[in-house]
């Protein structure tokens, strides 16, 4: 059903469907969700609903009789449950045969209003009693993949109802009773102050209006984007799956490239800036490498109104668009090393779901690429960068990561082989890709590839060279605040925070006078001027109409490591109250030689984030040497270490059987099986491997290296 | 005729093209040859050709024969001269309906294939004789728009001799005997050394290989495409009109980042990252904006294999991509001034002549968007920055630029004013637009356009927001290079070099023992490292198998601002001598405090350079008072300064009349009339405008202001 038919249909029963917008092409529920927000015409609150098919056990001979649930989208409906209030047996997700049969559709197409008079009597239809009481206005996917239109609940409620025949009518269910875990607090929507939450365990009691109003450890996804949101680092764009990156998270970028540029500069490396644009046949030169990139590729077809001869690529990554000229460039051995760096962005439009910083469709990095006469010089350069990045993650960022070799299956396509950090979210106890870098071998320089080679200076010979790329994104931020975040907000280390000290204002009661409170705002900058020449990044918050309670929330949520009060009794104490983001802690120091002082705290809120984070990350990386222990240990949410066999086909099998195998989970993020990660480079950490004694778990032939599987991102 | 038909056709004849191939499609004979070389399968040297037709006065009853002229791209073809030669009156080019008539062509199709049999006997053949005996390569359009063969001069001549017939014979012609600018010497292709020059007056005599080869007074395009080349600073693409920005000139880049950042986070100015891509809806919101850009939008509608369902646009600025924004996160007076800026890339896909740094497809700047609560705080801020860019060009960059306002017609698209520096090339005297910061007042704050409004603290009225955007692009590099370059090559102004001095040993000769060679050595490397300590950019040159002066020519040709030389005497006097590269003068000075001289000799060039360059421009604006003066002085490389009525009809007029009225040029850059570069904020430079008296010199209304017109970029 169109649209406007809908729209019309809906009319005629009295409902007026209050908004019908065009958004972005997308099926699942999170892209979805962002997509409406994005398009700008959204209503400013608005929660997601879900149709679900349920199948009940049904004898063969019999026609089943399908359950058709409608719930809040991040509503856990536990089908046991559910079966168990209406007396039905074995519930089941339906197959899409019976969804076909039933209403012509797929699950994506399916809404409340897709249970028309003649599906009606065939179906039983269950609505969540809190939807069908409820004013608020939910968004209904009609039957389309870009347009949405938003009714309230008591509206969905008038339209099944009037479909109600004698022996057929809508059952309502409260799903708090049943399920364990009640609706999540809607996302906030960028725009305006928060949504108020109608969660109630997620929820945050006694939380001010501005704090982030979702627990981390109860509805990660949203409690990522509410932090992301209201501590100012982004916010979501008219096209899907590309992010607005605010000062306050760009900065941390700034801190990141001046670090790494310096070093760089030191290893002889030169930024440069090659074009965004690549054209189809210089692209699809390597075979391995365009196919781990192509279904990803954004084309540019037409410039103004004319059409290109030839549809012209921009760049996924720069391999393939620079080597050319390294070609062209490297003509005798003194024209090596040559190691060019540019940092920039790429777009690889994937149709996953996109999640800020972690995946996007448009993302800013550096990619580094460089070109060697030896082996030997391009693997010694391959690890100087691994470790550079390892500082970034760990000295900057204060993110603990395990350096290692990736497995031939997840290898950088066309390389030779890939070294790469892994990182790990504890929240969701899933591995991240951090940061990689790759030799690639004579893989892009051989002849039939790029012909890339000098005269070797010893014999004469020709050589082709060794080549290396290394890439970092912006995705360090978002792993960061994923680990460090809390239920108040943003944790910054305070090496990358571009506010490290806030210093704010306190006591100022009715009763101060004129004369106090300007001895005290002037004290507070003072201080923070004090600081600033000691080169610690401090700011004084003396903004009226504002009190030090709101002050306090709103730099907590922003991360901001530290929080220096002043009151009049400071001041007649010549001293400050220092209050660390990261434990709370409250501690007076003195006035006198303060710029060391909180120079020396910030260090150690600095170490303390980092020790804190390795700690969590040690012990969630489990020592396993049989199968059965695998999958428990994913779902505690822990990565499994094993002695494994190295063997690409072995790889395959624990994903699939570890994915059969492991418990259903929130269908957003559906339990995908454990993958290599990386095989570490430090292997002393675990039993060491006794050549043809020690077995892979998986496959029962020979261990080769302790090598560290889990869920990931 | 199809370029393989054509091919068969030229084997048939024992004649073989050597190549054919495919590149991006262009109709400009500038943007044709750069589009074979970046196609990467061109020879190594080519030269282009051109072939025009001319019609003779003939009478009207009679047929006409035209004249097919097959001469060096280059070549100034002097249609009176031909005709004298040929004994043939008032040669004009032929109108296309001619070209149609004789060839079923239009002028970019035509080739001397084009001649066939059948065309061969009705026309009289010109061909350049020192084609016709040339064993050098020449690259034919091959009447397809992306297809190019390459076969010799004498294979032309060939050709063409194979259609004579008793009446009608190939007329050989030198050409050099005929006009007074014999042909240029081949612009270097991106690879390998220098094409030997074929130039004779173009050519620079004793040359040595590695120089630019090419006189920047005779052939600017040419002598600026072989600068760029040489001195390391830009490759040419495989996708036409973008290039790659080498570490030689992206690190000019860098600095001018380093100190416009610094600047303007002084102002309030954050950093930030806006998403490249930008929806259809959003793009086309201001009418006016977008008619200024739309022609030149690249767009993307294809993702892997998948068509997107609506087509969205590369940015090619982001005032429509951010304002939906602004309006959302400006809800109060606090959240004013509200000031970002970023760095990055926008696309532009001009049909224009492409030309490095100067006019690109894809270019980097930055873009600063802010917003304030008063028009009086936007004019201010909007000097401020233009006042950055002064500085940027005239103390960093060297480059002296009038500042002033644009006229209504040139103008920013959709904004109120446009503040402007205006630069200027002596060499072509053509003005250039340096930066723009323009004034947006309330255009795009309206309620019907971003409505971005806050209450006003003093009265409650809603208050729409006054905006500016600014910015500043890589073409400062261009104007740089074409500004200071001579003959020599690049030269690169102290404060942006990458390397402000280079340290070359002398005086090694074969009676130098190992261990006098070692000191020497040791003593340009001592002396870099002191110079570096110091805060210079200091390197020593000391690669083996080099001579001293071909190390000379090297840096030379890249711009490097000063050579120190130490040889076996000056250590003996403990001195070294200086050479400047801005003005060759050598001389030497003591090791002892080494530091502060060339520090402060360093000092002396940048300010000699930005000196000479200001004394050049301000003799090429001339105050013009009457109409009859203009078009003379901008023959005469100059720009001129009129007392302007400040009316857009009058403008229109001057740039029909003076386009019109000027002397023909170089075909490849056509005379162009004059149009505004802007009013002066200084306007005591001239005699002061008297209202009602003093008249404007093209319309005879009262003069307004002393207004800068020319020949642009």
């Amino acid at each position: 059903m169109a649209v406007n038919e809908l729209v019309q249909k809906l009319e005629s029963l009295s409902i007026k469907p209050s908004v019908s917008l065009k958004h972005a092409e997308t099926t699942s529920p999170a892209s979805w969700k962002e997509a409406i927000i994005a398009s700008g015409s959204a209503p400013a609150e608005f929660e997601l609903i879900k149709t679900l098919v349920y199948k009940p056990k049904t004898a063969k001979t019999a026609t089943p009789v399908p359950v058709v649930v409608i719930a809040r989208d991040a509503t856990e409906t536990n089908s046991g449950a559910i079966g168990k209030k209406l007396n039905l047996k074995e519930l089941r997700l339906a197959s899409e045969d019976l969804l076909k049969e039933f209403f012509s559709l797929n699950k994506d197409s399916l809404s409340p209003f897709s249970i028309t008079e003649s599906v009606f009597p065939k179906v039983v239809t269950v609505l969540d009693s809190t939807i069908a009481t409820s004013s608020s206005v939910f968004a209904i996917h009609a039957n389309s993949s870009s347009e949405t239109i938003f009714v309230k609940g008591t509206e969905i409620e008038s339209y099944l109802k009037k479909l109600e025949t004698e022996d057929r009518k809508v059952q309502d269910l409260d799903f708090s009773t049943l399920a364990s875990v009640a609706p999540i607090a809607q996302a906030a929507a960028p725009s305006g102050p928060a949504a108020p939450s109608q969660a109630q365990s997620a929820a945050i009691e006694g939380a001010i209006p501005i704090a982030i109003g979702v627990k981390k450890e109860v509805d990660f996804a949203s409690w990522y984007t509410n932090v992301l949101i209201k501590a100012d680092m982004l916010d979501y764009y008219s096209v899907s799956g590309c992010y607005i990156l605010k000062p306050w998270s760009y900065s941390i970028w700034e801190e990141i490239q001046a670090w790494f540029n310096t070093e760089i500069k030191e290893l002889g490396v030169q930024n440069s800036y090659f074009p965004m644009f690549v054209s189809q046949s210089v692209l699809e030169r390597e075979k391995d490498h365009i196919e781990g990139f192509s279904p990803e590729v954004a084309w540019v077809t037409k410039a103004g109104k004319s059409d290109l001869e030839e549809p012209i690529a921009i760049r996924p990554t720069s391999e393939t668009a620079m080597y050319p000229y390294y070609s062209k460039w490297i003509r005798s051995h003194r024209d090596l090393p040559l190691k060019l760096n540019q940092w920039n962005s790429v777009v690889r439009w994937e149709f996953k779901n996109p999640q800020p910083f972690i995946r996007t469709r448009e993302f800013l990095w550096q990619e580094g690429h460089t070109a060697h006469l030896t082996k030997a010089e391009a693997d010694t350069e391959v690890r100087q960068i691994l470790d550079l990045y390892r500082q970034v993650y760990e000295d900057l960022l204060a993110v603990p990561v395990i350096p290692g070799v990736k497995s031939e299956k997840e290898k950088f396509a066309g390389g030779l082989y890939t070294t790469t950090l892994e990182g790990f979210i504890p929240t969701s106890g899933r591995g991240i890709q951090a940061a990689t870098s790759h030799c690639l071998g004579q893989n892009f320089s051989r002849p039939e590839m790029f012909n890339i080679f000098v005269e070797d200076p010893n014999d004469g010979s020709k050589s082709y060279v060794w080549q290396n790329s290394w890439g970092l994104s912006t995705r360090a931020i978002g792993v960061m605040v994923m680990v460090h975040g809390d239920n108040q907000g943003l944790v910054l280390p305070p090496r990358v925070a571009s506010v490290q000290v806030i210093v704010v204002p306190c006591g100022i009661t009715a009763k101060t006078t004129d004369e106090q409170r300007a001895n005290i705002n002037k004290s507070c900058e003072d201080l923070a001027k004090t600081l600033k020449k000691a080169g610690i990044r401090a700011k004084a918050d003396l903004r009226d109409g504002y009190t030090p309670g709101y002050k306090f929330n709103d730099w907590e949520q922003k991360g901001v490591p530290l929080r220096l009060e002043i009151g009049p009794n400071d001041l007649a104490k010549r001293q400050t109250l220092t209050v660390r983001r990261d434990t709370g802690v409250k501690e007076p120091i003195s006035l006198d030689n303060v710029a060391a002082s909180v120079s020396t705290l910030l260090e150690t809120i600095q170490g303390d984030l980092f020790r804190k984070a390795k700690e969590t990350y040690d012990s969630r990386v489990v020592e396993v040497t049989k199968w059965d222990d695998i999958v428990p240990a994913l779902d505690n949410k822990s990565i499994v270490a094993i002695p494994w066999c190295d063997v690409e086909a072995c790889e395959d099998d624990i994903k699939e059987r570890s994915g059969r195998a492991s418990e259903p989970q929130d269908e957003r993020a559906p339990s995908a099986g454990a993958k290599s990660l990386c095989i570490p480079f430090d292997q002393s950490r675990w039993t060491p491997i006794e050549p043809g004694k020690t077995k892979c778990p998986a496959c029962g032939n020979d261990a080769k290296h302790w090598t560290l599987f889990g869920r990931s991102y």
